[in-house]
C-alpha cells in the first residue's frame, strides 16, 4: 500500500505527495532512468543533488545481468547501486519486445533470447513480480504486452486482453509490504475503446497506481494526448498516474495538464551523452563551433553544478574531445533541467496558472 | 619564485612543503594527469577529495585544442577547467616526439604535424613558455628534447645539449611572478656522464626546481633508479625534484628513497578506465568473474568514495557492462590509492622508517 495525497488541483492537473518506504515523492515527478543499476554517466549523489526523488530501473536488463538473485544476495538493488531513495522497476515487458530476439508470447508468458549472450529466458507475470521482489523495488509494475504502433486492431485487442489477465496474475503474485506499491498498466494502443476496457478492468483489480503504457512508440503527440484524455477519465482520482517512457518537455507539459503524475524517460541522460543540452527555450548542440569561445554557462537560469562551474566553451571542448567529463556534466545539467521543469509545473499548478504554461 | 621548505630527511628522502600561488603541496607528491583540461572520468571535486594537491596538464594537447589563446581569453586554465589548486604544465616536448607525426627538430625548435587534424605547428622554447604563461600555469616546464630509448650516445648527447640551450632560452623568456615557478629538465638518457653535464649546467642557469626527464621510456627499473642516483647528487638539496611520467607504485617508492619529491603518471587514471584497481598488495582486474558475487569493497583499508559505497560485485557489473560509472568509480579509487601511497611514504620518512618501506 502506498499513501498518495493530493494537495491541490488545477484543471485536470494536480500536485501531490506519494509516500513510500524509501522517502516522499512530490508529484508531478520525473524519474531519471537507471537501466543497469546506474543512471548513466553520473553517481547517485549527483542524481540526488539535482532534486530527483525516485529513479527507474529495468527488470529486463537486471534479470540478464547481474541477475535478480545475485542482487538480492548482495542486499537488494538499493544497496547494490548506492541509491537509498525510492526505485520503480518496470516489468520487463517493453524491453522483451524491443530488445530481445526470437521473442514468443503466449497466454502463459514470454520466451525470449537475451540480446547480450543469446541465452534463452522465460518471463511470466509471476516471475516478473518475483524478480522485482528480489530487487527490493519500491514500486513494482505488472507484466504487460506492449504492441509497437502502428498495428492492427486485433493485435492491439489481443495484447490488451492478455495484459489484463497478466495484471490479475501479477496482483495475486505480489507480496504486500507497507509503503511499497504495485501499479497496473493500461494498454490498448491509441484506440479509445480498448483503453477504456483496459482501464476499467484494472481499476476493478485495484492497484496502488495506474500507468499508461504502450505510448511513445511511434504515435504523434496529438494521438498521445488524445489517448491520455480517453484513459484518465476512467482512472480513480486518488491514485497516482504514470505515463511510461515519456518524454520531451512539451510532452510532459501536455501530459501534466491532462492529469499525469509520474514520468520516466532516457532523453535527458541519452542527450547528455550525445552532447545535447536542454536549456530554457530549447536545446543546444554543444559540438557546435559557435560555442568555442562562449564564456556563458549553458543556461543562465540554471543553478546546477555544471552551470555554476563551467562555460559553454569548456563543454564544447570536452564534448568534441570525447572526454567522459562531457557526458558527466551534460547529464547533470539535463537532469537538473527536467527537475526544474517539474518544479515549475508544480508551482504553476499550486498557483492555478498551469493553463498559461506552454513551454520551459 | 617558489618557496620550498624541507621538514625532515630520512636517508636521501625528504618531506617538504612547496608553497605556490594556488596552494601548498606536501611532498613527496603525486600529480594526477589532466591532459586535455580534465582528469579523465572525474570532476575536479573528486580529485580534490582524494587529497591531490596539484595536477598536471599537457601543453601539447591544449595548444592544439582549444588553444592557449582561447583558454587565456576565457580566464586561464584554472577557471576553464574548474580547478583552483596548483597546475604544473609540461612543455610539449615529450608529446611532440611521441604523438605528432612528421616532427622535425633543429636548434631553433620543433616543427610538427598535429595528430588530430594534420595542421602544421611550430614550437620553440619561447613559444612553449608563452603558452604556459597564457594558460596561467603555476609551475612551468622548459622545452626539452626527449630521446626514445634505446638510442645512440651521439643522439642522446645532441638532444641533451640542445635541451640545455633551450633551457637557457626558456629561462630568459619566462616571466617571474610571486609563487609561480619554472623547472629545468635534466636529460641524457641512462648515461651517467651526460646526466651529470646536464644537471650541472641547469643548476648554473638556476631554476625553481629540477625535473628528471627522458625516463619511463623503455628502460628497466634498475636503469631508471641508477640514473636517478647519478643525477640527484648533482642537484641542489633545497629545490624540489620531479621525476616525469613515473610511475608504478614500486617505481615511486624507489624514487622517493632516492630523493624525488614530485611525480606524475597516467597509470591510476588509465588503469581505472580499463577496469584495473590498485589495492594494498597488488592490483585487481574487475572484469574477472570471481568478483561477481563479492560483497567486499575493493580495498578494506581504503576510505575513498568508491570503497565506502560499492562492492566489488557492483564494480564487476558496471565494468563488464561498460557503464561510465565504472570508469568514474575506479578512477576515484586508484587516485585515492596513489594519494594514500604518498601519505604513507611521507609518514615513513617522518618516522625515519622509509628503509623498511618496500611495498604498499
Amino acid at each position: 500500500m502506498l499513501n498518495f495525497q493530493i494537495l491541490h488541483n488545477n484543471g485536470n492537473a494536480r500536485v501531490g505527495i506519494l509516500q513510500t518506504a524509501h522517502g516522499l515523492i512530490n508529484t508531478p515527478s520525473f524519474m531519471p532512468v537507471g537501466t543497469s543499476a546506474t543512471v548513466k554517466a553520473v553517481i547517485p549523489e549527483m542524481v540526488r543533488e539535482v532534486g530527483a526523488e525516485i529513479i527507474l530501473s529495468n527488470t529486463y536488463h537486471l534479470m540478464l545481468r547481474p541477475t535478480a538473485e545475485r542482487i538480492n544476495a548482495l542486499g537488494g538493488l538499493h544497496k547494490f547501486m548506492n541509491w537509498n531513495g525510492p526505485i520503480l522497476t518496470d516489468s520487463g515487458g517493453f524491453q522483451i519486445m524491443s530488445l530481445s530476439s526470437l521473442c514468443k508470447i503466449d497466454d502463459k508468458g514470454a520466451t525470449f533470447t537475451s540480446h547480450i549472450d543469446g541465452r534463452k529466458y522465460n518471463l511470466t507475470p509471476e516471475r516478473s513480480i518475483e524478480i522485482q521482489y528480489l530487487l527490493g523495488s519500491t514500486i513494482t509494475m505488472v507484466l504487460d504486452e506492449c504492441s509497437a504502433l502502428p498495428t492492427t486492431y486485433n493485435n492491439l485487442e489481443t495484447a490488451m486482453l492478455r495484459s489484463l489477465s497478466w495484471a490479475e496474475r501479477s496482483k495475486k503474485a505480489y507480496v504486500e509490504r507497507d509503503n511499497y506499491g504495485l501499479f497496473g498498466i493500461v494498454q490498448g494502443g491509441i484506440d479509445e475503446k480498448l483503453r477504456k476496457i483496459s482501464a476499467l478492468r484494472l481499476v476493478e483489480i485495484n492497484f496502488d497506481g495506474y500507468a499508461i503504457g504502450g505510448l511513445a512508440v511511434g504515435e504523434s503527440q496529438r494521438e498521445m494526448f488524445d489517448t491520455i484524455d480517453a484513459t484518465i477519465q476512467h482512472l480513480p482520482h486518488d491514485r497516482p498516474r504514470y505515463l511510461m517512457g515519456v518524454g520531451k518537455p512539451t510532452d510532459i507539459i501536455g501530459a501534466v495538464k491532462r492529469g499525469i503524475d509520474m514520468f520516466d524517460c532516457v532523453i535527458p541522460t541519452r542527450s547528455g551523452r550525445n552532447g545535447q543540452a536542454f536549456v530554457r527555450g530549447g536545446t543546444l548542440n554543444m559540438r557546435n563551433a559557435k560555442y568555442t569561445d562562449d564564456h556563458l554557462p549553458l543556461d543562465q537560469k540554471c543553478a546546477c553544478y555544471t552551470c555554476r562551474n563551467y562555460s559553454r566553451a569548456y563543454l564544447n571542448h570536452v564534448v568534441r574531445m570525447r572526454e567522459i567529463i562531457g557526458a558527466i556534466l551534460l547529464t547533470i545539467h539535463n537532469l537538473q533541467y527536467y527537475q526544474d521543469l517539474m518544479d515549475a509545473l508544480r508551482n504553476a499548478i499550486l498557483n492555478n496558472e498551469l493553463e498559461h504554461f506552454t513551454q520551459f
